[in-house]
């Protein structure tokens, strides 16, 4: 045992000076809200998370022993910054027999979830004091992603249909570096693009600077009718996609993926690299072992099945139960409904109310840039049992009726 | 299927407008180096790799089978951003053994492999211009990691015993946001702190707003005596700690940690958060499971036993085999030795002549800030066989001749 020799000088005296973008991004409401989900008596709909029902441990399992047993060393070793090509065949493969997408495996590099996708894109795309787009309302998680390079943001209305072309087109003209959306079953919205609105998206970007950021976190997580051409169909030079592995296996293993054309990726790569080297190549051997066994599309069409009754149940109770003036959308796919308040109501204090009832919802708030919100209420369906689903939207309603009593 | 409508005005007329950081970041040498080494008949000395022969793959098959088998859900799931709690513990309690350092848990966050917390680092402390301070010769990664913050960087020359505390102190004085080092058998050159200097360095700093960033990635392999006192012990305010359970577990999980003090800590999760939510936590859950059982310090001491011998026979080959005027350090710990090159020779002519004959080496330059290092070489004795090395050395001796002739 060494001997120690603490400054005296030292003790509480230091002073840290932190960089100016640590000021300036958001702390992550959906971190303090995951700790207040902790609590077991609390039935949470603030979160994102997947049923945990949906998993498939056992056959994780076995891919993770096939994968030791036959060549261990190469799953432990250091690996390439791009991925492990077998999955990234598989990723493109996917493309092909789901939507007709040809990608090659060089446009695929695997990151640590798709959250660091929009990290390596703010590397590479986003300085100090460019403009970036972004829905509105938008994803919490690029916000903050994008926020430590400092852009000013631009926000692009959705209306039931996707973004206000109008809008879009003022900022791209204001030269926007990309237009950041989700435009599957929206993250917080539920709301998707129409085929429509994605060609005049495409068209309103033709010929400028301004690429598109297609973050697909749920286009597999479809519950009614047949999947819209992605924009990168219909822009692929300038479309940069992302995916992940959380939604359909499982977000533990930290897997997604960015496809991107050849001159993005080449930086993409060196980003990558300065970041962390490469992802979890065991992981990523044991997902591609996996699915090049598992029946993934029986996987997925339980997975919907379980979340489109979610869906109906929690969107069946908001009509029976909710006072008037209350309004929401349906989503078509994904894991979130999008609650707007009437007049006068704050969904902060909601939270609170719903909060000392043990239900827990996200405020609006921090899906918006540029302020605006405090009406509005993200609602997860995936997570909670159906049981809960049901007990935490009476008590949701009854926490609602203290501000949005019905007119006497 | 879906129609597809490619758009004939975005073919092939996007111009895409990167951040000036991504043109400042400097492209991996060691990135292309392992394409090299690939080709089979390649004797590589030029990467970093542990030796495979090193890992324990049926250990991990064991873990990973308890972890899914037990509670296959929560290594599944979303987790906290700070880690898997158990593993942290881990990492304090063997601090505690190793080196009777106190550390509380909540001062430790994992990261995909140590490479992340540099970035980290970057990002909190890190802004355009600033002054930063590293060995010289520092660690290539580190020097990327930083880069993409756009620093300014000072080098502080290291000798036999560690870094110049004159050089250091000038860059303290012109205001270095932190002095990044590698403590032990650093990372190009094998060298470590001796404990005077170690204290010297802790000296200059007090009452400075200098940081000293601690990398410790080879702590664990040290061949030769007991451990110096680290930094942490010595100037525990102002020092953030990086390790990486790399070296003695398996870089293929990616899994590193950063030791910082609370207010740092703070910043940290916030960064760590918008770069990718949280680590892998299936490969957390593994290597905590793992770690409460296996007889680790034996394991250490196996590969410290191999990685010797290996040191011991590359330093008998140089002094058997290579023409005078070469000089080498002899490392107590580690991965690598660094060669000097009598005056007149090139280590990139040298890298040329050495590829030809199927022997890779890593010439010194990428690991200067300011130029220099043509004469310097990295070799690595972790990775080749015993039979290897014998023939490696052989080659590479043969190359050097070509430059390195005994005078006549």
């Amino acid at each position: 045992m060494l001997q120690h020799h603490p400054r005296i000088g030292d003790g509480g005296t230091m002073e840290y000076r932190f960089t100016p973008r640590m000021e300036r991004t958001p702390r992550s409401f959906i971190r303090e809200i995951l700790k207040v989900t902790e609590r077991p008596e609390v039935i949470s709909f603030a979160g994102g998370l997947p049923d945990p029902g949906c998993f498939d441990p056992a056959g994780i399992r076995d891919a993770a022993i096939g994968v030791l047993d036959e060549d261990g060393a190469s799953a432990l070793q250091y690996a390439t910054t791009e991925g492990f090509l077998p999955l990234r065949e598989w990723i493109a493969g996917r493309y092909k027999r789901r939507l007709g997408l040809s990608i090659s495996p060089d446009e695929v590099l695997i990151t640590n979830g798709s959250q660091q996708c929009l990290d390596l894109i703010g590397r590479i795309f986003l300085d100090r004091g460019d403009l970036c787009a972004i829905e509105r309302p938008g994803y919490l998680g690029a916000i903050q992603a994008f926020s430590l390079f400092e852009p000013e943001f631009a926000s692009v209305p959705l209306d039931d249909a996707g973004p206000e072309i109008e809008a879009l087109e003022r900022v791209v003209q204001a030269g926007a570096r990309f237009f950041y959306g989700v435009p599957n079953s929206q993250n917080p919205s539920g709301i998707t693009w129409s085929p429509e609105r994605r060609e005049a998206v495409a068209d309103a970007l033709e010929g400028t600077d301004t690429l598109i950021v297609e973050d697909d976190a749920y286009g597999e997580l479809r519950f009614d009718g047949p999947a819209h051409a992605p924009l990168r169909s219909l822009a692929p030079e300038r479309t940069l996609m992302t995916g992940s592995f959380s939604k359909v296996l499982a977000p533990g293993l930290r897997l997604g993926w960015i496809v991107a054309p050849a001159p993005v990726m080449h930086h993409i790569v060196t980003a990558k690299q300065a970041s962390d080297l490469h992802s979890n190549i065991f992981a990523q051997q044991v997902a591609a072992r996996y699915l090049a066994t598992a029946p993934i599309d029986e996987h997925v069409a339980m997975i919907t099945t379980v979340y489109r009754r979610h869906r109906d149940l929690m969107l069946a109770l908001a009509a029976d139960l909710f006072p008037e003036g209350v309004s929401w959308t349906r989503p078509d796919g994904g894991m979130f409904t999008w609650l707007t308040l009437p007049p006068g109501c704050s969904s902060l204090r909601l939270f609170d109310d719903a909060m000392k009832a043990n239900v827990a919802i996200l405020p609006g708030l921090p899906f918006y840039t540029d302020g605006g919100g405090d009406r509005t209420v993200r609602l997860n369906f995936s997570n909670a049992s159906e049981e809960a689903i049901e007990e935490g939207m009476h008590r949701l309603a009854r926490a609602l009726a203290v501000q949005a009593k019905p007119a006497p």
